[in-house]
């Protein structure tokens, strides 16, 4: 048996997060529209999310803080309260929104499943992710749940052996390649790509080339079939 | 054997935390005294602390956004962005605060890590407390850190299990009864209590009455020998 385990990302592999960001930012800009364009403040907003990244990790609580810091440098301090508390209004509603499991992941899961030890591996505020997993119904279809800081090669060799047979044992499958495929490879892990319509441009990167161990897919629907395939 | 694992709280434990916590309250109060008085603004800032609680869960980036969003209540729209902009930065100060070990914490767990497995079990931003904990220089003596989104009997039923023998193997330390040492109990774990001079009202419980897997002890320091005479 090559592959036991199979680790899922969570965010815009499973449901979709990215596109309640996209409609969060349009939501910002209209706010802010009376002090500076769409381009200038996005410019902004991703400098100051870059800058508390390492302060803040990833996920909603530290976006809607940000947001808030960026009204106020952007318009030094001339920002109505009124937008401030929507912003707040915004970021909780974000937290609160409806989880619908992306088409095709139930019966992905549900085939996996029953050959694999599934592992759900995802960035982001804890509670959060806790929150959406149970909110997805999918919850019972994993063996382990990992919310980390970072994805980064050492973090798959961690998860893999902690809940699986090691990295060499393990496929990784998620949308991006920065978070999901790279670091997973490096890991020694089978890794597939399955592309969502949007990513955040910090998690952008390059595919490998030549890679055996690597595959991108056109949608989770053809996970276990990859999968049960390097078993042979 | 009797016991085989050791979990530790980590805020108000090893290191100091409600400290921090109380001096940004007292600059809180500070920022807004044009608009109320202590009593009205701890009143309304824990009120809405409480409310978000579900939403934010524990830590500091939940706490300055409840803080941005007291300023904006209280004041109904009136505060200055000077003040808003303000308790962004004390947020963004609590998550760089150094880290130092509370006195006989590191001699605890030096003594303790030769004869028992050390679990880190805490609530809070993953990212915050993982940087904690690296930060303090009490990391190596871990065998596993599990940083939870809630402390009930269920979480140390699992934790105790994934990383040692099981609860009734097992003794949890901290200084929260309701957080600690009740839930911990109720798994089937011993516990022991290390008072912290504060405590967040949040945290408050009365002490389990006759229950011979309980101690208070004085200090941290008293730990090592408290877990041996379990043993003994």
């Amino acid at each position: 048996m090559t592959i036991t385990t199979v680790g899922l990302d969570a965010d815009d592999t499973l449901w979709h997060n990215e596109t309640i960001f996209r409609l969060t930012h349009k939501r910002f800009v209209e706010l802010l529209s009376d002090f500076a364009d769409e381009t200038t403040l996005e410019a902004r907003l991703a400098e100051v999310e870059k800058r508390n990244l390492r302060l803040y990790g990833y996920g909603v609580k530290g976006f809607t803080l940000s947001m808030v810091e960026t009204a106020m440098e952007l318009t030094d301090g001339a920002v109505s309260t009124r937008v401030i508390r929507e912003i707040l209004a915004v970021g909780r509603e974000m937290l609160s929104e409806p989880v619908e499991p992306l088409p095709g992941v139930e019966g992905a899961l549900h085939a996996l499943s029953k050959r694999y030890r599934l592992v759900l591996i995802t960035k982001g505020d804890l509670l959060h992710q806790e929150q959406k997993l149970a909110a997805s119904g999918l919850g019972d279809l994993f063996q382990a749940v990992e919310i980390v800081s970072e994805k980064d090669a050492d973090t798959y060799v961690r998860v893999f052996n902690r809940h699986g047979s090691g990295p060499e044992q393990a496929a990784m499958a998620g949308n991006s390649m920065r978070s999901d495929i790279l670091p997973a490879l490096a890991a020694g892990a089978y890794a597939a790509l399955v592309p969502y319509p949007l990513i955040w441009a910090h998690e952008a990167a390059d595919a490998p080339t030549g890679d055996p161990r690597f595959a991108e897919l056109a949608s989770i629907a053809d996970l276990p079939a990859w999968v049960d395939g390097l078993n042979g």
